[in-house]
């Protein structure tokens, strides 16, 4: 390696050693955030914020084609507007940041900083909506919003994090309720579509629903680890919100009544999802949907006649269609190999003089590793069907990661032994309903009801716990 | 008009009775704002954020243009952090909101909301950047930020504001003070080109620069009232802060030595200054380059076989290129085209049975409604044309109001008469540099500093207030 090089590319912990070490280390080699002095808040660096920014282009075009509008709320709630309806209230105030003084002045009435935001839509919707005519109200917005969380880690769980919030009002239960399918299918196709990642779809248990929602459906992931995170969420309200905040609209019989309300949202815990579904202990490897460098070209033996020329032709083609970068700096060819395996870069294009003199370069796969020898005047196809394939590749190697952890049992015992044999993973077992044998699921195996998938399977009849008549098909797992 | 309109347009209150009433009129009648429970705290309504969103898109591309990353800092800052700059905390911390507890907890050390940023991008560079080789680092981001100002007024003076803050760090002071310079003109161009507002570049006094920094650079613009509104800023903070927050890089002769910063900015404001200096009595008027709509496409006699088909069809012809929207709802087109004056779209075509037995369509163009009878198959063509003729009308509009209330004064006694006669303006005076003549111009004629401009004129070589030699000079005014 060159003497001048600006730093060696670090090793990073093996996922197999210390899995958590290695998530840290992804997080931090890879300079998608950093600490601050505020525990639990980090900063987002640039490489990290681009993979965000290009999560939130493309959620933001399916939502605006879907019909929503962005808006943005202030970021304070007053401790009375908060307390207007008693379940959100009671799940939200314990973790929540108080302002207590503007200035020098002490404020009568403490303001939080939001923690969500159902409060402060209903304010405004009191305001704005009188008539059928004005429903229905499709609205988001991209806000970061605070919970006071006890143990903190980057993109997983933050004091501060970035959303996406949807609130929306309808004029009947059954066009909210589809609303609140309609956002989770999106987010189940852009995880899918855009980051590789297969999701299951399913309704939470009552024990873990929002505060204040009448049903929480969301979308779980399995990491690499065997554990479940909790990709995206949307949420049912019925009138409960309407009536707690007195909205009220004049229908088209002249009467007065209540609307109908949803919300839904991902997070940057998204981030967090893709380092944990597709990195390697080579690093991070990012799906192109939404990597912020896709292809990077690195000229070998750049110091040749030619060579850096070359380079820069290919990237002058490859610009405009894909987000492509060379790099001409004077580290060695190897280390910026192991830097951009470090960075996730799904492709890397190698061009040296032996490539130039046979028409040819180099595109190795991240994901796999994989190297294919290419025409360069088939340079731009080839670029088109190896980003295809990468995102097919990861899809599927995640799926099958999914399937070779994912265990059906009907008693405690299977879970026990399933779990112990083959690791932490998804559990499928049937479920009365009962929250006690939910409770109890969850003491003696360790896992807990992530949720009740959409789709069913009949594994027999019966409770995996108490023994009576099963209602559904619950998956169990470890959670983020 | 229809029974069943939707509501009637409602009147707002004359520009010349009482300019403060007809603003807020516009706020909440086009639909951009609405008060909250939280004093100075607005909700951004749609067509008020989809004009924020124009605003963001075209900066943002610009910024990443001239090679700036966007990034995400924390809300929070401590309050030994926000201490370690002697004049950045003397300027804000009589104006920030304090968070004191996290849940039920009491903080050790309260953390205050971001007023600005410029101590979390400190921090952060005193972490990251070791080497000339990290030189420079080009961050901006696009967050909210909280002062607490007494007295508050949507979009020009709100307790939390959106905006966008550039930081910069550079290993020379030439290349620091090119960055300020450079991201003015990015202001100052976007402003004329995007906004068709004119704007005077300039230099603050020592007496209106921001806290903490060497020199503070602006754009001002003249409202139609004749009062200025400062646009946005560019600071140059020479190695003060990174000599506060022990910011150290080794150069190429190894030696460790500080580094030199910027910070600029511009805020949700620009909506208040587009409202202010382009809007009429009949409500809104939008430069095109932002207009959430373009062009509203309005039929005539819907009812009437053929209208609404032909109408959709120009629709579909200009959607793709243009913003367009086709208001088919039952409403009176005489109650959609005041509704749409209000919202200040563009243009506006109107197209009914006669127009189509002819082959023509009326384009009315918002800022001057002026009519043009206009071929359909030339449709597309003519629309461009008119955006452009709508853009430059604007401008020139502006233009001609601020030379109309710019004027040239040798003494004191011609301010105040200048300013009695023709009303609020820009004041063009010679200045000696005395902080003392400076309170005293303002003392006696109500207007201050509002920059010293690039473009200098010679207007003898006298202060204006003392009389001694004058070193520069000044345009004065009244300011939001």
């Amino acid at each position: 390696m060159a003497e001048n090089e600006k730093k060696a590319v670090e090793e990073i912990t093996s996922m197999d050693d210390d899995f958590a070490k290695w998530y840290t280390d992804i997080v931090k080699k890879a300079e998608l955030a950093e600490y601050t002095s505020v525990k639990g808040c980090m900063v987002i660096r640039p490489y990290g914020y681009a993979i965000w920014e290009n999560i939130q282009h493309i959620l933001d075009t399916r939502f605006k084609e879907t019909g929503h509008e962005n808006v943005c709320m202030p970021m304070f709630i007053p401790e009375s507007l908060l307390q207007k309806e008693k379940d959100h209230v009671e799940g939200f105030a314990p973790e929540v940041a108080w302002v207590t003084h503007g200035g020098d002045e002490k404020l009568e009435d403490r303001l939080c900083v939001r923690p969500t935001s159902e409060t402060l839509f209903c304010e405004h919707y009191a305001n704005v909506v009188h008539s059928y005519r004005d429903l229905p109200k499709l609205y988001n917005q991209w806000v970061s919003v605070v919970r006071w969380e006890k143990t903190t880690r980057p993109f997983l769980r933050t004091r501060e994090f970035l959303w996406q919030e949807g609130h929306t009002i309808h004029a009947t239960a059954e066009e909210a309720i589809a609303e609140t399918e309609r956002m989770l299918n999106v987010y189940a196709d852009f995880c899918e579509d855009s980051l590789a990642m297969p999701v299951l779809k399913g309704r939470k248990t009552d024990s873990d629903k929002f505060a204040g929602a009448e049903a929480t459906y969301a979308i779980e992931a399995l990491m690499h680890d065997g554990k479940s995170l909790q990709a995206g969420t949307s949420h049912y309200f019925g009138d409960g919100f309407a009536k707690a905040f007195e909205i009220l609209y004049t229908n088209k019989d002249n009467q007065k009544v209540y609307p109908y309300q949803t919300s839904w949202g991902v997070t940057t815990r998204l981030i967090g999802a893709i380092i944990m579904t597709h990195g390697d202990d080579r690093g991070l490897v990012l799906p192109p949907a939404v990597a912020p460098v896709q292809v990077m070209i690195i000229p070998v033996a750049q110091h040749k006649p030619g060579v850096l020329d070359m380079a820069e032709q290919l990237r002058a083609r490859l610009s405009g269609k894909y987000r492509v970068k060379l790099d001409a700096s004077d580290n060695s060819p190897g280390w910026k190999f192991s830097e951009y395996e470090m960075k996730g870069v799904p492709l890397r294009i190698e061009i040296g003089p032996r490539d130039i003199e046979a028409g040819k370069c180099v595109i190795v796969t991240r994901h796999n590793c994989e190297k294919e020898v290419v025409e360069l005047e088939n340079l731009e196809e080839a670029v088109e069907r190896k980003l295809r394939e990468v995102h097919d590749g990861m899809y599927e190697k995640a799926l099958r990661n999914r399937e070779k952890h994912t265990y059906s049992c009907l008693t405690v015992d299977e879970i026990k032994s399933a779990l112990e044999n083959n690791g932490d993973g998804f559990v499928k077992a049937m479920w009365c309903g009962d929250e006690s044998c939910e409770d109890k699921v969850k003491e003696l195996t360790g896992v807990g009801s992530r949720c009740i998938p959409f789709e069913q399977e009949q594994l027999g009849d019966k409770c995996v716990c108490c023994g009576k008549p099963a209602k559904c098909m619950v998956v169990w797992g470890k959670a983020y």
